[in-house]
């Protein structure tokens, strides 16, 4: 088949790029360091322009930070809950019938998300998860979704790895937070402690249990990633046995996949670029009946 | 009467000393920046040197992390539960009888200070809390202690202040928290809802209330400011109109017997620098004896 579509995935940081065929399937993907930090504000065409001298002059679908106000467009957030046709029916056109934006969603308890609600959508549409199912995409920071028909019914949001970020960058813990984070017995007895725990004393006593000697200085950062994360699906409300799908990178999905384990859920792993891919896939089709 | 000790309460950023007279009374203070970061290694003599060659030649009395590996010393903890004797008799000698430093407390659970047990044990020393009571000191790092019989029992650490430092200056939410912190209805909802509740989400979900507009940005420091206190208050098993004393500055103090009044407990704020002046001075005496 031939190309079709570039769908990007613009987020703060870094941006992916992807040349789509008409079933969705990737012909190219590109990633790169051009995230919403390292364009000049206004500078958003010509950086598409730049993009489309690479790829191709075809149709551009964006989805993520590229749509707020920091972005772009600021584009408002659609509420919850919401399908891949009410995404398609609310892009925000940049230039008609050929650049637009995906809307973000917005939940009504108060939470927001850029870019996710792709990827679980497209999780579902491409049968990696079921239409009903409670889904996770650990990071700088986690969403937790609630699909129910295929739709995205309602989501929450917790800041578990800019957390462990600021903690290993700029705080009094830094200097115990230098060892490698890994599953293993720190890890999860740091998940069992920060399951119901209160963060701000545990993250404290991390420090204190190196200074007397009772944990070693390199098993600190897994026991602090371990809190942080057990704190995070503690906070998930997951049923006994219930399914958990977990879109992460390998690593990060590891640790994910044990502190559901704890929790008592089954974890599964699925490919978040597949899912994101096959997402705005089908938005972009929806958009043009 | 004659001055006879000079008492410092060195810290990690700031230096206090105090000249006190055989009574404990204060003849003369003062206080600079020259905390633990601002001398270099080895340069604890020196620096004593010069505070002695300006307040007089007296006996000195240190406490704080000038008794850290990162201080002059690195002085064992002492376990609790532990008063005025226990200390007295674990003074560590830099100079025999001239220059001692006070050692810092471990609790048994897990967790370490150091000064800030020459302020507990002087606010019962001094009668400014009961020898039976709950005492509070917020800061960077919150310590709870529980006094028995005048002593120590136990205590807990939580890294309250430094969260709110590390989200103000270098977090995502950092845009949201320029407003400034004072004790009114956004405050107190934040008390509520972090008193028994999560964190890493409701900070999210901070930042995306004012995305969202249902709270004003000016608002967002106040209300986070109430998460992170009342997570703190909420994790201190206050029993029902129980006294709390809180050792702090006005403004610190005043957020914090907002949330323990909120919590069901009873606030009174005592003053910290008589406190930290009567427990040194009797912990001298103590060790002359």
């Amino acid at each position: 088949m031939t190309a079709e579509l570039i769908a990007v995935d613009w987020g703060t940081t870094n941006r992916r790029a992807y040349v789509l065929d008409g079933d969705g399937k990737v012909l190219r993907s590109e990633r790169d360091s051009k995230g919403l930090l390292a364009v000049a504000p206004g500078g958003f065409p010509a950086e598409l322009a730049a993009l489309r001298a690479e790829l191709g002059q075809f149709p551009v679908l964006m989805a993520g930070m590229v749509g707020s106000a920091k972005g772009w467009v600021n584009v408002p957030y659609l509420s919850c809950p919401a399908g891949i046709a009410d995404l398609a029916g609310a892009l925000e056109w940049c230039e008609p019938g050929r650049t637009a934006i995906v809307p973000g969603l917005a939940d009504p308890a108060g939470d927001v998300m850029r870019g996710e609600e792709v990827q679980l959508l497209g999780a579902v549409a491409a049968a990696l998860a079921p239409p009903d199912s409670l889904l996770c995409q650990p990071g700088t920071h986690c969403k937790w979704a609630r699909m129910a028909g295929g739709r995205i019914a309602g989501f929450s949001t917790a800041m578990t790895g800019e957390l462990f970020a600021l903690l290993k960058e700029h705080s009094l813990l830094a200097d115990f937070l230098t060892g490698p984070v890994s599953d293993g017995p720190a890890f999860r007895d740091g998940v069992r402690a920060g399951m119901d725990g209160r963060l701000p004393g545990l993250l404290f006593r991390t420090r204190a249990a190196a200074l007397l000697g009772r944990r070693s200085a390199q098993d600190s950062a897994s026991y602090a990633s371990g809190l942080l994360i057990g704190n995070d699906v503690g906070g998930a409300a997951i049923a006994r046995e219930e399914p958990v799908f977990i879109l992460a990178d390998p690593h990060l999905g590891q640790l994910y996949s044990a502190a559901v384990a704890i929790a008592g859920g089954r974890p599964t792993l699925i490919d978040s670029h597949a899912a994101f891919v096959s997402g705005i896939a089908r938005i972009w089709k929806a958009s043009q009946s």
